[in-house]
């Protein structure tokens, strides 16, 4: 391989690029985690955590992936034999199907494409039928890393609502967090769950329970066996700024760092950044005449763009050209979609410059990989970014692997 | 609190000192993790850390604390029901005794005085007696970190064989190593359980178990519900150098500077290295007057020496003196010795005059707090560090605090 | 101003774009100057800067600016009254006539338009007719950092050859190295004056002497007052690998890093990558149409480029527009050329995405600024890039800005 | 030579021992020196050492070491032919002496042991006979770092002032500044050089002259040629925050922490905290039976102890034996005191434990260089320490090199 010079353009949906203001918290020299500075910077990300998810409850972090987040919240709330009610909406829909499987849960796993969302009709019709209340669990992906497709949780809050189900309603933000209006109180979502690879521009390393009331009381009967990711010890050592482990020193030092800067440039910033991102980004797409696999627009993510290849060009052999010629890394297709499309992280610490070099990579690319397209798509993102959108009178930049 | 200057001395048990080039080497953008570099970190941290275990099974690694590789090891090889023989050594064994029972299984629990490693002659006693087989794993804690105080692994295991009992054996190898020998495969154990934050010198955050052919064969049978700890799909990934989840990639690029740096040392080096602070800080202790909570000179860890306040003194009263005074954290003392004793750390990135500033902070903090004592030993420290040992009949330094 | 989310693009020519590994090199403590380990790393950067000159003669490293090594040029070398030739070719070349003449020195100072490199001609004529050979020295800029333009640095050697004239041949290389092949031995350059922040990919900080036998030969007997640009004693203190004042051993610790990398990459590679930016800008840069200060292309610089801003339109209020809303950083016109031009730095650590993010950075600030301009630059440069030029027939993307 | 663990201990006096804080600052990457950002860090960094020198001049500030600001001070000041008076305190002083010469100065320096410091008695006579004011400046170096002996600047104020002389009055503070009381205006000090590798806790790269109106008025008609070190660009620039050369930007993110840092602790604290050190090092030695370079108890410096070896001990051996065996680096003797001393720095950023680890470093390394000592050394420094001195009639710990 060559030796490339330059910043790598690091754009898979997660992990995403990290501030060095946070790096450079991460590079701070460990202390002890029983004694009071500790105590106070791990109050500090607690307090911080819960303004970002507007949240008053609990936050449980744990040294963990995302994956074991959502173990966590299964195993502090439910009981061996309970039924959940889940959606398909992509590859980790899929993973937390299995997930609740494994530890005996009956899961009503709604089949998708995993070009939508989830149907808030849908979770009406099923709860209002569920006379029993025999679902204990709505559990929804509010992004789909895998897909770039959303799900509306405040609307699926009202689906809920509606059918007066006491289900739990607990909801994947991992890839959703910091790039899209997330809101845990006001939607009574019950247990979130969030990693820190993503949105909060850390490393991954952490992952976290959020908690709501409604769900402090459910783990109280909750059955699961659990160890490791069992709650209350965590609660209780919480407040004196204790863990019952070793905690990642190091990352909360960055995660600190991270909530200091998300809130210097304020929630709503970051969430309009994102929605500009994401627009240009499909705009850009679709000046490659490519398809976005997200079929609702009002669905689509701000997080990332999943683009389709054409048939016939496997989209992996596309990133490879991508990585190798321009030091761009995408995210691949996952499970059923592997090949057929990759992915555009464009969510964390980014700006319009660094999305334009992304958007020119994927381009360029195309090019050197010999995908059929229309070179307009930088441009259309860009003219997007100016604030001038082109007429469509106007010809785009004649194709370069097309014809 | 006094602004501090100078470096915090850094001396619990864990986490314990990180060399600058593993800081520097985290400090590094986080990369994609699936992508050609990742792999190759991968596969350079696997093999390090089978030579460093001396082992040639699979190494699992968690993003978790100790705790979590601990479940990781009993949910992957027990069934609900099964029988154990654990031993209590220590505030860790004794929450592994716990953590096991939350899993449904029996544990025979061999209650200690914190004072003592495992009796091998206990062992093979416990397992010729369980002529039914009914006993599936013997549950070893190597270096107890609340006590100071090591178990004969090896010892261990020839008190398995002949007992000739087809037991698992599991041991935890969190604070033992990199300080102390040990050797997987030569003293067959079945699953390892380790840590990033001891030895290692990495920040906390990871967590290791590595697994014997055995173990992989209970596995196949093994019952217990697992999901995020689960070995099968980090085996089947880890071949092509991925994970089933997104690794903490950070902390790899740390474990990898750390494994060079250990390997230029030499291992035997770093055993003999932390074995002779270990010796010096008990010279110092007995110069001070003050008693050693290990009673076993033979089993006296390399990792840590507990030490005891007289009766009247709080043991965190005088580490909050030594903490404020001298910026020197120590390690509390646990559960049932909590507030007698305080813990001095000897491992990790260490020298000798870190120890003799680390001892020096003690021998000071015990006067700021009032401990009868005697002042002789960082003299006796440096005494036995120089390769002269004072003899009995000189007088020692003279007593600040004693009367 | 707003906070601004994602990497600052910083396209000065210099400071440049340092890379992490640079970095974090630095970013390790200081050692004892006189110690071992120095004493290694200074052996290193000596003998790697030597590889990177392409030369064998002494490489003495200030901690200065480039103005620093420019004068310790000119005091280690000449004497008072000295006459020596020198040319107009920007601002740089500007400042070094100042110098020259407030040590005393006569500067036939030959006047230039900044738009144009030395012409060879002119050299070999201005030394032919010095049959006295008065002229003491030959000052060239070989990359006039302040306009893009170079110079034909063997070319001139050609003509002081063919004028048969023994003046000294004096080059600023500062933001030319590692940008431009240079041959200091085989070019018979006698002083090389040099800086640490461009081409080299470091901070700014230190600047270097490369000196041949025959500019030691003039040092002899050179008669210009110096203290701290003295050569002989770091000579004779870099034999052993010191120094004859503390040195700046971090940024030592960069520069080591830094040559591993270039070495690593290849200086023929590096000097190829930064052709192409520098072809693609400029091809960028007549998307827009306007106008590249450098009016000969055989003259184009491959570090930066000059672009003039039309009639009208201040290069500095463009500047301000692009770091407000792109926050991107772009060289501001330095002397009789301020507010008439910006330059994009296109050298150092960077790649093509960069290069596209920048240009972007650039397209969209026009529009901004109301700079009239085609919007065709990105375009242009990503097809050329990618190997595939538009040709003429292809309409270009339609004027953002332009009527 | 073998790998070494843990922390090595840089004890010499300058580069001293750089706050992780600080290294994290330098570790970001560059900005654009013209730009917004470092405008403000200029004036931040400029207000701050106005502060830390308590004086209102301006401050300029070279990428440069200590020996280039001295040449500074004298270049802006001074004429060829101009009379100075200085004072051989040591290498340093005897080093500005030569540069002084080399510029032409006529030099009245006044011989000295390198064991005292200046004589304000002296500096009276000397000034009150020269009743035509020749002598243009008296030069005076604050705390010798190659002796460990301060001379009295504010006593020399009076002198001078007794003497009714006008000269300018330049002080070096390279290594007293930040660890010995500096008042520059209160002590009408007209030029002060600093450096920025000892006090001020940053590497090595930064110099400093901080300037009085006196001094200033007398660089107008200063007529020693000057280029790099001209003040009036500098002072110029600096009103907008501006350099008139690249300046070197990582330093000054390390400045502005490390005067962050000192102010947090407060100047006060920090001289108290310093002359600890300097108390507990010297009660070290004489508990060693070794001598100490200064005289006078009254002229010891803050910042380092210059330790003499017994007739027939070279310290350069007792130093490369404690650097091979313990890891800490100790200053040479310099000059006329080659092999005669080691220099312990004691400055900066440090702590009572780094301190002890220190001294135990000496004396067990005068153990292993053979060097014949009593052992006491550490213990009396805990005693000072600890604010428990030991009596005169308590025997010291034996010796172990003595006979």
């Amino acid at each position: 391989m060559t030796a490339h010079s330059g910043r790598h353009f690091l754009q898979v949906p997660g992990p995403t690029n990290v501030p060095d203001r946070v790096l450079r918290a991460i590079d701070n020299p460990p202390i002890d985690h029983r004694g009071p500075t500790f105590v106070a910077l791990a109050k500090s990300v607690q307090a911080g955590l819960k303004r970002i998810l507007r949240t008053t409850g609990p936050i449980l972090i744990y040294p963990s992936s995302g994956t074991g987040a959502w173990e966590a919240a299964i195993l502090n709330t439910l009981s061996p034999g309970d039924k959940v009610l889940a959606f398909e909406t992509g590859q980790f829909s899929t993973l937390w199907n299995v997930m609740a499987k494994r530890h005996g849960l009956e899961v009503d796993f709604v089949a998708g494409d995993w070009r939508h969302g989830v149907d808030p009709a849908v979770v009406e019709a099923k709860l209002a039928a569920d006379k029993g209340h025999a679902i204990k669990a709505v559990m929804v992906v509010h992004n789909e890393t895998s897909t770039g497709v959303t799900s509306n949780v405040a609307g699926i809050r009202k689906a809920i609502d509606s059918a007066r189900h006491p289900a739990l309603y607990m909801v994947d933000a991992i890839s959703s967090l910091c790039a899209t209006d997330f809101r845990m109180d006001e939607w009574s979502v019950d247990v979130t769950v969030v990693g820190s690879q993503k949105g909060l521009m850390l490393p991954p390393g952490l992952a976290f329970n959020a908690v709501s009331q409604k769900a402090l009381a459910a783990h109280k009967s909750a059955k699961l066996p659990r160890g490791y990711f069992e709650w209350q010890p965590m609660i209780d050592a919480n407040d004196s700024g204790l863990y019952p482990f070793t905690p990642p020193i190091s990352l909360f030092f960055g995660l600190e760092a991270a909530i200091e800067m998300l809130e210097e440039e304020g929630l709503e910033n970051v969430f309009a950044r994102h929605a500009r991102f994401a627009e240009a980004t499909r705009r850009a797409v679709r000046g490659w005449g490519l398809d976005i696999l997200c079929v609702n627009p009002q669905e689509a993510s701000n997080s990332l763009t999943a683009v389709m290849t054409p048939e016939g060009h496997n989209a992996d052999a596309v990133r490879a050209a991508i990585l190798e010629r321009y030091d761009l890394s995408l995210g691949a297709g996952l499970g059923k979609v592997a090949g057929k499309l990759f992915r555009i992280g464009h969510l964390g610490w980014f700006n319009d410059l660094m999305l334009i070099g992304t958007l020119a990579g994927v381009e360029m690319g195309l090019s050197a990989a010999g995908v059929p397209h229309r070179n307009g798509g930088v441009g259309a993102a860009m003219d997007y970014l100016t604030g001038n959108v082109r007429t469509a009178a106007e010809p785009a930049r004649a194709a370069a692997g097309a014809r």
